[in-house]
This record gives structure tokens, C-alpha cells and sequence, in this order.
């Protein structure tokens, strides 16, 4: 195990609040190799957090620790923690909802709160806290240098106690599923929807075949039209819509050399829906 | 000791400046472990540079080199140096005003002028000067492998002609201390002053306490309050005013939840200025 | 050698995508040390990729690895490969024109088609391809690991089939010589062109000559001058114009302390042209 540290947060690049986390890692065990996933995390945007570690950390070897510092609530009482997920990675931060799309599509095989005996940067009382340095950065590089075990962390509880952040899961009823539009592939402007290929494939489509879709604004449709499941977009003609299975293994929605969002001025999250039937 | 280096420059991360001189420290010696602090400091802007070293240098290991080029007099007599912090880091850097946050609140114990026989990467001489990668990327990388020490950069000058940027120092007059506002805490508003903890509590103030603070833009004043000095935000009720310790362990004010730097259209640096006087 | 692997794309730092190739790279050997050239290349903009690409490369030690994924053809026919540069470090990327410049400046020596039997990751065949994570970065890993070696990437073909972009080359025509505007050093507003030093020198201009120069929109003219060739700004006075050879070993323009691309409105790339012609 080489020492992976990864940093995520809502802190920007352009002071140097993120280069004082760095530096205490280091300062921890200089052998430490550290990486970054994000800081260009919205402010206080936990479902961002949480949507960009699942698209990154599945790919990260076991062992790895991620230290995520997206924290509306510095200095209330919801909880630090570490969670180990299913594929063996570490992530350090504050259960705010940051971990549920790792709970939800990879899983959290245990969960610890972090003690502050154990987490907190020595004489760092004194000052206005900065979590991110002082307590988050911290912790991660005791952990991924070895200085202490996960189960020093701090106490365990019950991985279904993680706070999960609302509008996470499709409803399926009959032959019929309801997702979220989680984010867009900004520069296709394609629809990266919450369902699942196993969610999807679970209504018989198969590739080719036509599926009923719309897309509502809260109760208003914004768009219907039958769209063909393609393996690629060179499936489709150029200007045609396609469903497909996207680099994070759940359904998508685009146009073939086109930006779906902006042609039919869609959004995300609530009250963005978006509702498919296979068409029989 | 681990080699580490550490960059910070004006020159953003769009072009490929930054990864030369990352290319060339690592052609030097390609074991160092580089990092960044930021290159995101406003073009020319030395005061930026140093405030932003202030707030990561001492976070990281002894030993630690960190280069930083924010350099309008490129190609002028200021000179090129390297300093030894107080807390045992180097910092590489045209003398031009970047090192006096350091100088004023951790100190420097020795400094350095660069010679060009040792710094001066070779053959670097014919093309337009780019100091940043052929004299401080270069020496740097020389000074942090340990393939020269520290005495060999060139010759010594007394730490007290190192260049200062004006308005360092906050001014004490009886119980009335004046500083200025350094920077914002964007996210939040909040002001950050150049009062350490230490000389404010030189008045005596202790938390719970309320403190009469004015705020100029030049001879106007912009805001007049008694504001209780707090330990955190939670002391205060939501949207009223506190006074704290801020992570750079300086005096701040904030409004909690607020943004107090919108709220009253407060701005920093020249020709702002804070006046505290506990309230007896 | 210290297997170093340099990323570069189009996909900004904003989400999760480049983090999931480091993960990609680092679970085929963890021990790699991994950097950024940039990540903030326009999207799609080959000529951009393939320009920053030069202004970093040459500076990095032998065997180091680059990765470029700025893919405006991504499955299309364009081929995937890995090409070895004159000055022995290795680029990874589509074969759309990124490897224009070091092709012109550098030099390659050998270059070969990624087999994907070799170099696309196990069971990334299931969803819609990031060739960026799961062809690029792990064939990058490969070679920079020395898991393979660059004869087992694939086949080789001939260097001079590699995608050229156009207007790569100045044209020479008795004493006078046009050539393009690359790029602009956007914070002095120095206009760079894609004349070398020793193409300029071949019109027998020296130090402290006048050139006469033009440039050109299209069919208009939107400049015309008399310029004097100066080693350094400090040559000419403050507001003059400049011809110099910039740190990448090439002629550009200027204004001492001026914005030379907005005095003049002068843009980059096609339709502009630079004319020089020695005064006698």
C-alpha cells in the first residue's frame, strides 16, 4: 500500500486554504502521496460531493483515503466520520450526505465516528476551527499512513444510520421507472440520470429497441418522444436523441452530436423527473 | 527529509507554463514530490502572494522549498532570493514584497541572494528570460534535492532589508487598535485584519465582551457597531455580528450565516480600515 | 527512472473524470507519480492541446509519460496512439493533430497504434467508452509503469503519417517571411508566432535591426510598422513595440509594459498572418 491520500472540497484553488490541508497531511508522514479529486465543488453542495466521489473513487486501489470537506454545518452537531466502502477505499467527512451515492451504487461496509482524542490536530483548539485542516485532513493522513488503524477512529454505527440525501433511489412501478436527472455532461449537455443499467435492463429493453420518454418540471412535461436504447452513438443518426449506458454505468439521455440539455432546456434535481417505458 | 516543493505563481493552470516548471524541477531531480499552494494570485499582485504563503507555509514540514513567482519587476534590479522561515521552510522568490506577511508574523531567520552561476538553469541564457522556470523553478529544485545547501545559493543580506509591502502593521494608540482588512473570506464575507490574536488581547478583551469597531473607506465611515467577541459563531444569534479568532489565528468579523462584507459593501486593503476599542 | 505520467484534457477539474483516470493509473501501479500539464484545454480544440503540449514536453525528463484525451472525433476512426518524441519522452493520445507542434519543433521519432487487445482496461467494454479513463490513462499506466514496453503497445507506422494540423509552417519568400499568430501570452498581450529563432535569424537580422512589420486579417491590413529586434523589453522604451524571441525559442511581438493584442485588436490562429521583412 503506496500511502494514497485524495482531497475533495467546496474551497477553491486561488487562496491557500487547500495547500494548509496538504501541509498538514505532510506534516503527519511526509511519504504521503497526495492527489486531488475536486475543489471546485459548489459551496455547501453536498449532493455534488457526494455525485463526484462515486464517479471517482470506484477506480482508486483499496486502501486509499479520501478526505471530502463540504460542510454546511461546521460546528453543528451532525457527525465526522470515516466510512469504508464495499471496494475497500476510505472517505473522511462530515455525514451530511456526502456518502450516498457511495452507499447507494457501491455500498459502506462499515462506518466510524471520528473521536476528536483520536482526529484533532494537536494545540488547533485555540483558533476558530478549520475542520478541513484541522480535524479531516488530519484523520486522513493518520489513516493513510498507517499511524492508526480504522477501527481507532473512533466508535462504529450502523451504516444505515448515514444521513442519505433525498431523491436518491427510481421508482419502478409496473413496466414503468421514475428517476432524477443527477447531473449533465456539461460540455454534451446529455442527462445522467439515477437508474441503473440493472434497473433498466430489469424492464426487458434491449439495445435497438424504442422506450417512452419524458421528462417533467415538476408537473409540467418538458419532453415525449420514443428514443432508441443504442450502444453508440453511431447507432443514431446525427441529431437524434438515444438512450445509453454512460461511463458510470447508469442510463443517459443525448443527442448525437447535439447538447439535449440546452435543446430542450432541461434541468437537474428536483423537480427535474424523468419517467421510461419500454414502448411494446 | 521528503524533497518537497511547492509552487505558487500568477500564471493560472491554462497554459503550459506551470507544467514546465514542474518539468524542469523534476529533470533536476525526478524523486521530489511537487505540489501547489496556487496559481490563481491576480496578475502582479505581491501582496496576494504573500498573504497566501502566510496562510500554507507554516503548515508544512521543515525542509519544505516553496517557489513563488508573482513578479512585476521581472527583467528590473529587484533581486531573486531564497529566505529560511523561522518555522524551517525556504521560499524562492523575486524580494519584491511577497515575503512580508511571513516576515511580519513567523519571521525570517536568513535570507539569501540568488547567483546566477548557481541558479541560472543552463543554456537558458538565449531565449527571453522565463525566470520562473530558468531561475526559481531551477533553484528550487537544486536547493530542495539537497544537490546544494542552503549557504551556496549565494550571499546573505540582513533580513531587515528584505522588501515589506506598506500597511503591515496595525497601529496601537491607547486602547484604540487600527488595522486593515486583508482579505475576505469569500464564501462567507467575513473580514480578515492584519490584528493578531495576541495584540488585541493586549486590550484586555476577553470573550463575551463587546467591542466598538468602525469601519473607513478613507475618511468615511462605513459601519459603526458594538460587536461581541465571540469564541464561535453559535454564540451569537443568526444574522447578528461577531468578532473571532479566525483560523489564521488574526481577529475576523462576520455576521453568522451572513455575508458581512455584502451587507455593508466593505472592501479590503487600501484605503480600508478597521478601529477596535473595548467598550467599558 | 521514476515513472512519471503527465495528464492533459479538455474536461476542466470541475467533476470527477480526471480523478477516475489517476485512480485508473495508479490501480496499475501505485507507486506511479502522476502531474498535470492542464486540464483547461477549449474543448475539442486540437490546436490548443497540441500547442500547450510543446510548451511543456521538451522539459521533462526522458521516459516520462504523457497523456492528452482532448478528442473531438471520440469513436470515430481516428486512431489511438503512443508516440515517441526526439527529446525521448512519450505522448499518448487520439491522432487528430495534438502532435503537430513537437512533431515540427521536437521531432518524433517512432510512433505506434494502440492495439486494444493491449491497452484498454479489463470489462470496460460493457458501458458507453471514456477512452479517457479506460484506453488512455491505462495504456499511459502500462508504459509509464513499465508493465510494457512501448514496442508491445501496438504496431508502428510511418512518423510523417501522423495528423498534421494545418498552417503549421511559416513560408519563406526571398527576405520575407509569414507565418501565423499561435497564441497569445493573454497577460501581456504578446503576440507569439510559429517562427523559430532560426528561421528569423536566416533573414540575417540582428540585434537592434528594424523589421518591417505586417499583419494581416485576412486581406486586411490591421497593423504595419517598423519594429526593432531587442534581447530584452528593457531595450526600448516604455510603450514601444518589440520584436524578441520568447522562452519558447520563437519570434513575438510586444509593447514594453503595453498589451500588444489589444492595442491593435489582433486575434490568433486563422485568418491572422504576421509578415516580417528586414529594413535595409
Amino acid at each position: 500500500m503506496r500511502k494514497l491520500l485524495v482531497f475533495q472540497s467546496d474551497f477553491g484553488l486561488s487562496d491557500g486554504a487547500v495547500a494548509a490541508m496538504y501541509g498538514v497531511a505532510l506534516s503527519v508522514d511526509d511519504s504521503l502521496r497526495i492527489y486531488d479529486l475536486t475543489h471546485e465543488i459548489p459551496p455547501f453542495d453536498s449532493f455534488e460531493a457526494s455525485y463526484r466521489l462515486l464517479q471517482a473513487v470506484p477506480y482508486w486501489p483499496e486502501g486509499t483515503v479520501f478526505v471530502t470537506v463540504v460542510d454546511p454545518g461546521v460546528g453543528s452537531t451532525r457527525r465526522s466520520c470515516v466510512a469504508r466502502t464495499e471496494s475497500g477505499q476510505y472517505i473522511v467527512t462530515p455525514d451530511n450526505g456526502t456518502l450516498s451515492h457511495i452507499r447507494r451504487v457501491i455500498g459502506i461496509q462499515e462506518v466510524r465516528e471520528i473521536s476528536e482524542e483520536v482526529g484533532r490536530r494537536k494545540n488547533s483548539e485555540l483558533s476558530y476551527t478549520f475542520h478541513g485542516r484541522d480535524i479531516y485532513a488530519y484523520t486522513g493522513a493518520l489513516l493513510a499512513s498507517g499511524r492508526i488503524a480504522f477501527e481507532q477512529i473512533g466508535k462504529a454505527y450502523p451504516p444505515d444510520e448515514i444521513v442519505m440525501l433525498e431523491g436518491m433511489f427510481p421508482l419502478r412501478e409496473g413496466n414503468t421507472i421514475t428517476g432524477t436527472i443527477e447531473t449533465l455532461d456539461v460540455r454534451f449537455g446529455s442527462l445522467w440520470t439515477n437508474i441503473s443499467r440493472s434497473a433498466f435492463e430489469e424492464l426487458g429493453i434491449q439495445s435497438g429497441d424504442l422506450v417512452d420518454v419524458s421528462i417533467f418540471n415538476g408537473k409540467t412535461r418538458a419532453y415525449r418522444s420514443f428514443v432508441e436504447f443504442s450502444h453508440t452513438f453511431a447507432d443514431v443518426q446525427i441529431g437524434e436523441p438515444l438512450l445509453y449506458i454512460n461511463s458510470m454505468d447508469h442510463v443517459a439521455l443525448a443527442i448525437n452530436q447535439g447538447n439535449f440539455a440546452r435543446a430542450y432546456n432541461i434541468g437537474t434535481r428536483d423537480p427535474w423527473r424523468i419517467v421510461l417505458t419500454p414502448k411494446n
